[in-house]
């Protein structure tokens, strides 16, 4: 086994602590990271309030190869890697043949509190120094990219892009951004970059120059009554990008004939009016993380227009008090651990 | 002023009444119609049921054209006509231009209880012998087809058409109909003419025959929660015909990647559960009726195919009977009025 260490819930309630524990020793197929930087996900939050145990947190990470096992191909020790939030999947179910291991049928092996196919351990995240994984989930980081700021690439990012692209955005579509958090800054650049124009909805008019600054061609604040019926029938697709129940209908009302409304928060349930969604034909959807293929257009995307996260560093001592400043969302857009620090 | 006749509902509660009324005198671009057959559509019940005063239901009709306005260019008199749930629109908003008139957003004018744009009146239906409209809402009912089985395509055909198109149902697609009812059995025969393999779902084993003589490749009972479970990930597009509150997370787990369910009920609000729409990234979708020129190529369509409603004809007089019986899903599969006896 590999020594590392890192930052864990030991008990439920506590703070993360330094912790000191094992990684696998390499499959054929295993590569392990050096981890560098990994970023801080509100999902790591829910995470850790909801643990019962022992719980070492961190899903969207990059870092350094350091070792190889006997059979992986793709990568060499020294390469740049970018890893997400799963690490396997089973390869044979339709998901898997379609390229979208997100949504494996039998549950994907997520990057922390997975349960790995072959021994049964729970996976432990990369808050930590080290980080071991199948070759085939790993991916090559493009050259250029800040290694701090490519970090929340790699769940923020994929999970705002996949959606985008699946609704076709891009030239000639007008899109809403719902929220502009960590995955909201990204999915903004992101549409800019596909060539669309790109309309912010907050609930505060205080962050009107931030979207503006990103790149937003117009602002809506989405408590303003007025400003938002003025929405009705504009929008082909809307990305409802914030957190926590509530109530879709007036983005579903600001959608054009045949637009989409994707939301990408997990509530208990959704309440949807049903004429908010008849007039106009219109579609409620949902879509979570990014499967294997269009993580890597992803990144390569990013390096071709110089895209990534806007991120605070801090160093992984000082992990607890960064989640407790993304707790109150005081973060813009991303804090990221520097895991050598 | 032209004078007319039908069944009227004439003080909330009642049975419905015959009663004599007036017809406006045509306008330029006015058809009058001497209606022969009217469907009874689910939503009639709904209306007398809910009606606060004097109503006419009726909006799924055939007749012959009887006198045509100074101005008129499509019919001539004895032309064969069908009409459908809507008689007038804006015609300049986006979805009037969109050619989906049944979104209009200043409310298209309903075939009863509509309130007219020019005189302010409400418009009365054709559970009556005469009926006066625009020309442009009116449609040629193609030779060939018996227009008794024709007056349901103007609401339940028009209304299950056009999601079907939308959603590229065709040769390859695997679709769902949920329900086998007025909409539900027009649903399956365009599906299958329109070259896709169709499964019906509904709660009764009793509907299994039925639903194979009309042409469906399997039936699915859905009260059978094994059978469901093994329809997962299956589905490309689903067609929810079952009207009032249901839960949609079964259908929405039955979608293959990308899928989409799309509900025609209007309960008071859907409820839907996050993961049975993320999982797959899918679609949870409304569609209401159709507009001019998706129900003009589905009359050019049923005409090709030879497809009408199985319906049951009764005389104008046995209305109530009839509306008691729909009230109980008493027929197979519409109900149609001969308003001549």
């Amino acid at each position: 086994m590999r020594q590392t260490s890192g930052y864990a819930l030991l008990e439920p309630g506590q703070e993360l602590r330094p912790w000191q524990f094992e990684r696998r020793d390499l499959r054929p197929d295993d590569i392990a990271v050096t981890v560098t930087h990994c970023g801080l996900c509100h999902s790591d939050i829910h995470a850790v309030d909801g643990a019962s145990g022992l719980l070492v947190p961190g899903h969207e990470f990059v870092g350094t190869v350091a070792e190889v096992g006997a059979a992986v191909t793709r990568f060499a020790v020294g390469d740049s890697v970018a890893v997400g939030n799963i690490v396997d999947s089973c390869g044979v179910c339709d998901y898997c043949k379609a390229g979208q291991q997100n949504y494996c049928s039998e549950f994907p092996v997520t990057t922390y509190g997975g349960s790995d196919y072959h021994d049964g351990t729970t996976t432990r995240g990369a808050y930590s120094r080290e980080y071991v994984l199948r070759e085939d989930f790993a991916y090559h980081l493009p050259a250029g990219l800040d290694p701090a700021g490519a970090a929340p690439l790699m769940c923020a990012g994929a999970t705002v892009w996949e959606p985008l692209v699946r609704w076709d955005v891009g030239p000639g579509t007008l899109v809403g951004v719902v929220g502009l958090g960590g995955l909201g800054h990204l999915a903004v650049k992101f549409a800019k970059a596909l060539g669309a124009r790109v309309a912010v909805f907050t609930t505060t008019a205080a962050k009107e120059q931030a979207a503006l600054e990103l790149g937003a061609d117009e602002v809506i604040v989405s408590r303003d009554e007025a400003a938002m019926t003025a929405q009705n029938g504009r929008f082909a697709f809307i990305l409802d990008t914030a957190s926590g129940a509530h109530d879709p209908a007036p983005y579903l009302r600001a959608l054009a004939l045949d637009g989409t409304l994707c939301v990408l928060g997990i509530p208990q349930k959704w309440t949807v009016d049903p004429m908010s969604l008849l007039i106009g034909r219109k579609s409620f959807a949902a879509s979570g993380s990014a499967g294997l293929p269009q993580t890597q257009r992803m990144l390569d995307f990013c390096a071709e227009h110089g895209i990534t996260a806007d991120v605070e560093v801090v160093g992984l001592s000082e992990v607890n008090a960064a989640m407790d400043r993304l707790r109150r969302n005081d973060v813009r857009y991303r804090f990221v651990l520097d895991v050598t620090r």
